[in-house]
């Protein structure tokens, strides 16, 4: 996978490195030494490798000057197989983006599209500087096994949330779902098979989580049920929750409670739990928020996707001002076009500030740590990943910030009043900065490549596998351009 | 410059080509052929290189399969020395911004500090695009000729807008602004005097034009001045307009109208003229959007400007609906971070379907027309450049769309119902994804990398520059970060 062999020790140098730790501790011409998988040392680089401090003979120097490292970026609500349908539902409201395209094509997987699409997501994320995702809802086409051998074979870490669907989904309000020709395979059951076979793989890389869509008129008890299991069994829960305008009325008119009552009263969420809801954008703020804290769920914040599909924005900064946690997240390529978790920081930063007329509502170093240490939370990992100390795993990104985008972004000016590295990096980077990438010690990406894999052969292959699914699907999105 | 001559014939073949022309031509396996400064033909590339098609010896041959063609980005606000600004005035609102950050620094401006400051944007500028930009407001310390030699140099085109303020500025509702020590070269016969010598230089790139602020007090007449003599001489007018709520209470108390009630009355607007109001956050719009209308100026939306700085997000919908010419802009780095227009066309995008609460309210078709064939149209020079037709000038941006991010983009699969280029060009790419550029029928950047510019030289002089003119200005923004 890496040309480093596991046993090494790898010494980062001269690098800017952006802790995230509980001081928010920016070191200045610093170095990070890893070995295996853990981070060993991080201090001045005059320190760790001043003349007193001869490394090992096999020791590897990486010369970090002029660039910044951050932990790595922790997505917490992606869809790795829908990389594939980029492009292909644009400019539709939630409803029918879901009935009228992404359901009809996602129905139509078979074989390996799920590892063809899995592979490009991540590839795409890990270039772009994530090195963890929480999978929202892996469905049965995509193949479960298909994303957990993408996930293996790439080395990022991942909690693959696998679709697990409440029976009897076709009452009234609820939407024509195409996979559900494949309702057997999203039981609690297959879900538990699939936990006992993968959770804790890849040399404990992979975790497997249970994902829900949002409720739309399927009996309370079977969600009831499925909040119990989870429960008994310390799963965790990803769920899609009050998304659309619609969402939220469902929620009253099937079940007479709000959003949230909703995920509490079934145990979904609750204290000690592991539960992460996506989108929160159609909630009853006086009661969902309060609720929100008290049972501990993670918002995942998904602005581009919310945007794009019209649901709206959410009330991150109310969130924030009520103590809930809330993490981001980009949802699938459909509805952002992108697994760029650079470009989620920026746009959570601009949005808020313009929809509440407060500049800097929330501050560039928040945005960063909704994107690591409050990602890692979210996930139950932050004991291990989401900032840089010594003992956690070695999850980080270095980023290439001696770029025009970047100037004149000086580490020597820092001290002294100049643009500082938090900034630079929510506001300036996009993935493109990123120039490498390092998950569980392994250098995955290095000089802006992946390290021994084919991004072409991921591209041809994405390719061929969405021709064959529009080929099966009865979705043709007609294009009314003026080709010659 | 580059390494083209300029009589050289210049052939770029099968390229996906969006050309913004009227009937919105997108050209599949396509070529483009450039002579000097002009563009010559378009087509399939079978009939224009084909067998019977043989091509002059000299001509240069480029090989663009695989990638989109645009016209070049135009940007209709930006400030070319607020690269040297970028991230020293973070999370501010605009009021403070300007007086306690972006002018004393623009104050402590000398020397080639406008020159260096405008290389740096340039330079970012043409990498991620940009082939024209409309200077929002140069101000004195900058300096003209500085810039000026800038466009000359690099080679993009440009509409240079001079500042011109207003006598008596500091009225009650003035802001205290450290650059009025230079208040005599800020006069309409200093702009005259720069426009005598500049205008349509640069073989016809440069142009200029007049650059205002938004009133804050300062008489009536004195703008009424100012739009008698660009009425007579015909000279571009852009102004800074309606951007902060505080702006549009001002208009209202000191002059008793609108927005846009002022700038008509005062005759900086009107029919047949050349006018780009930037911002335009806070309009009466129950009066506004029809003078607009009527007027015929050009609004240049600035979306990350106006969410950065809590100025508000401008009705971009209604605009459109009420059938005001509307373009986008970039405005400057210490309020967007980036001169990347590919962001503001994805951010504008996203911002107005989130808002409204409606997914496509602004198609990607019309983004991508409000960054070229617009912006155009608001400099007059619609007849020139803004989309790709045989006889216009030869300006053009090469994209590489073989990126993870853009995948499965193919071209192969476009008429099949495929991901089209245009979504691709609007929602997944950026800056980053610029290949080539040409201007005037130049390749500026080639391979990603500035034609016989060195970036890094560029990016070190900034850093040098802003050392100096932070230590020059009084003003330090001190950090709170928790550095080591």
């Amino acid at each position: 996978m890496t040309g480093t062999t596991h046993s090494e020790m790898i010494v980062f140098t001269h690098a800017t490195i952006i802790t995230q730790d509980c001081q928010r501790t920016i070191w200045l011409d610093a170095t990070i030494v890893t070995k295996r998988d853990r981070i060993i040392a991080i201090g001045k680089t005059s320190q760790l490798v001043g003349d007193g401090n001869a490394l090992p003979s096999n020791a590897r120097l990486v010369d970090c000057s002029g660039r910044i490292i951050t932990p790595g970026l922790v997505n917490t609500h992606a869809h790795a197989a829908q990389s594939l349908l980029r492009g292909l539902a644009e400019d539709m409201p939630l409803h029918s983006w879901l009935c009228d395209a992404v359901w009809p094509l996602e129905a139509q997987f078979s074989g390996k599209d799920g590892y063809v699409a899995a592979k490009l997501t991540i590839a795409e994320m890990l270039k772009s500087g994530t090195t963890c995702f929480l999978e929202a809802m892996l469905t049965h086409r995509t193949g479960f096994e298909n994303v957990a051998r993408a996930v293996e074979e790439m080395g990022i870490r991942a909690c693959l949330g696998k679709l697990v669907k409440a029976t009897d989904p076709n009452l009234k309000d609820g939407l024509p779902d195409p996979r559900d020709i494949d309702a057997q395979q999203m039981s609690m059951n297959a879900m538990l098979a699939a936990h006992a076979k993968h959770h804790e793989s890849c040399g404990g890389r992979l975790r497997t989580w249970v994902a829900l869509g949002t409720p739309r008129g399927s009996a309370e008890a079977a969600y009831h049920a499925i909040g119990d299991i989870c429960e008994r069994n310390s799963l965790g829960i990803t769920m899609h929750c009050a998304e659309a305008p619609k969402d939220r009325i469902i929620y009253h008119e099937a079940y007479g409670c709000s959003p949230v009552e909703f995920c509490k009263r079934t145990k979904l969420i609750g204290p000690g739990r592991k539960a992460v809801l996506a989108h929160m954008v159609n909630l009853d703020l006086e009661t969902d928020l309060a609720l929100l804290r008290e049972t501990g769920a993670t918002v995942s914040h998904n602005p581009a996707s919310n945007c794009k599909l019209g649901s709206g924005i959410a009330a991150v900064p109310q969130m924030l001002e009520a103590g809930v946690h809330v993490a981001l997240g980009t949802d699938g390529a459909p509805c952002n076009n992108t697994y760029d978790m650079f470009r989620e920081m920026r746009l959570a930063g601009l949005l808020h500030s313009g929809v509440h007329n407060q500049a800097g509502i929330l501050p560039a170093e928040d945005l960063l740590a909704m994107a690591t240490i409050r990602g890692a939370e979210a996930l139950g990992l932050d004991k291990e990943i989401g900032s840089l100390e010594v003992g956690k795993k070695a999850d980080f990104v270095i980023l290439d910030v001696t770029t025009l985008g970047c100037a004149p972004f000086d580490s020597e000016q820092i001290l002294d009043g100049g643009f500082d590295p938090v900034t630079a990096v929510v506001y300036s980077c996009t993935g493109a900065n990123v120039a490498s990438v390092v998950v569980d010690g392994q250098i995955l990406v290095e000089n802006r490549a992946l390290v021994g894999v084919s991004e072409q052969s991921i591209i041809l292959d994405a390719n061929a596998a969405i021709q064959r699914i529009r080929k099966r699907s009865s979705c043709h999105t007609a294009s009314l351009r003026n080709y010659k």
